[in-house]
């Protein structure tokens, strides 16, 4: 079996020095190279089938998006909720039984627009690489983000977590929520409110079932995904929370993961291309070796 | 439920004039702005269970590996072959149920490297688009390319298809090929030939289980996904053949398409990013309207 995992040097001229692999890096990587998510920002969403999505919450970027997903998740507005719409190569969409009228005491109907924010304050990185939707594309809190080297507002990559949203002055609750599936959708970036990603899961969603209605949406006949709950980690007894590290934006792990990434040329990369992008270059996240 | 197809001028400052959303464009594209792909370069990947994948060749970008490719597929290769390995977020892979090392006659164990070609004789168009990987990108015959004046190559993009390879002095034989399903993995472009794309049935490639092994590799235990067989359109009964149209890059529709990917506002996007990714923009194709 040819699995792309042998040398190669298959193109003419000189062979440029080595580069080390970016997941060699990752699995090199000292302990200071990590933070730890904290349990009351991991968010649970369980599938009636035992399958269990975890997000991490983007409390730096939107933090009045993550409350008021808080408050809805706490007051259990997503349990016996379901998958309403899976479209391929853009996302997987869900929500709770409710009518979205009721919402929940707590929960603001329209919070404000939360689509960028001062870089200042953040352990951000800005790369060298050329992006066709941002002047500036790097890395925050070991998160992806775009910017214009005041401001920094994270981007839909794969795995991102959004709130759905209507008409024209609606921001979005939270009461429907998509994570992203396929080739990253940027054309949406500070155009909806990004409150997430999924750090473990994602082939539980990216596999599920394709709506047969227009923009993917489940039909009558389609399968009927039931979720179980949504329930934030922290509120779990402590021996059932999991536990994840984030590799810092600040790293020098980092720093050398992102080198590889432009230049690294190992297995069948025998002509790197100098640059990447933002969502290819994915941010390293690991279960905690302890959980 | 919020679907995001309303209207939206939720941001500050004056509304620009109206641009129409890129799938209205192609809705309303006349005739002329389409070529039909020739069945003999479609490949029909058939699965046990019933599903097709429907693949157009890359005829005009690596003739070579799509002749290797055709006589392969002739002298049924792949019939009651498998599926070998899919990542998430990356590739599923597959293969005949033969030994790699006795190659029907005709097929060439080791073409020659097709990574890229001049640019001149194609129908070919650069966008103004920064891209991470290449100096500009564009289309070209109704592909996309990345590009640096006088050659073109094509990009790896969510559905490309691609063969295998191994070793340093490997360019593959074909007997191995590949789809990308997540992320455009664009940093293997010009390391492997792209033979082609998936036209119709991605989600049955895309919601393929995950293997369990390192890469994806389906180990003992996995789901075993047999191959019916892959087959040339041009081969079948003529009332049996596909027939698919893609836009033409130098189409008046399609630069409407591309600027409306750029500075569309419609639905959610209230604020366009005046750019795009040449993988997100993806070229229009449709099943002929009477096939």
């Amino acid at each position: 079996m040819l699995v792309f995992v042998l040398a190669s040097a298959s193109h003419a001229g000189p062979v440029p020095p080595k580069v080390e692999r970016p997941r060699d890096i990752v699995v090199a990587a000292p302990a200071n190279a990590w933070r730890s998510i904290p349990p009351d920002n991991l968010l649970l969403l369980d599938l009636a089938d035992g399958r269990r999505i975890v997000i991490e919450l983007a409390q730096d970027f939107t933090p009045k998006h993550v409350a008021n997903l808080k408050a809805l998740v706490r007051a259990k507005w997503f349990d016996h909720g379901h998958i309403m719409r899976v479209q391929d190569n853009y996302v997987a969409q869900w929500a709770g039984p409710h009518d979205a009228a009721g919402l929940p005491s707590g929960v603001v109907a329209n919070p404000p627009p939360e689509f960028d924010r001062p870089v200042g304050g953040l352990d951000a990185r800005f790369t060298n690489w050329r992006d066709g939707y941002a002047a500036k594309v790097g890395y925050a809190e070991g998160w992806p983000i775009g910017g214009d080297g005041a401001s920094a507002w994270l981007t839909h990559c794969y795995g991102t977590v959004g709130v759905g949203r209507g008409g024209p002055t609606d921001n979005g609750s939270g009461v429907e929520l998509y994570a992203v599936i396929g080739q990253a959708p940027r054309q949406i970036d500070r155009n909806i409110a990004i409150v997430g990603r999924v750090v473990e899961g994602m082939p539980f969603l990216a596999t599920l079932p394709r709506g047969s209605g227009q923009s993917g949406m489940y039909q009558d006949g389609d399968p009927h995904i039931p979720i179980q709950r949504m329930a934030i980690a922290s509120d779990l007894p402590a021996e059932e929370q999991p536990h994840f590290d984030v590799m810092k934006s600040g790293s020098s792990a980092f720093s050398a993961y992102l080198h590889a990434w432009a230049l690294g040329h190992y297995g069948v990369i025998g002509q790197p291309a100098g640059g990447a992008d933002v969502c290819n270059a994915a941010v390293p996240i690991r279960r905690h070796p302890a959980s």
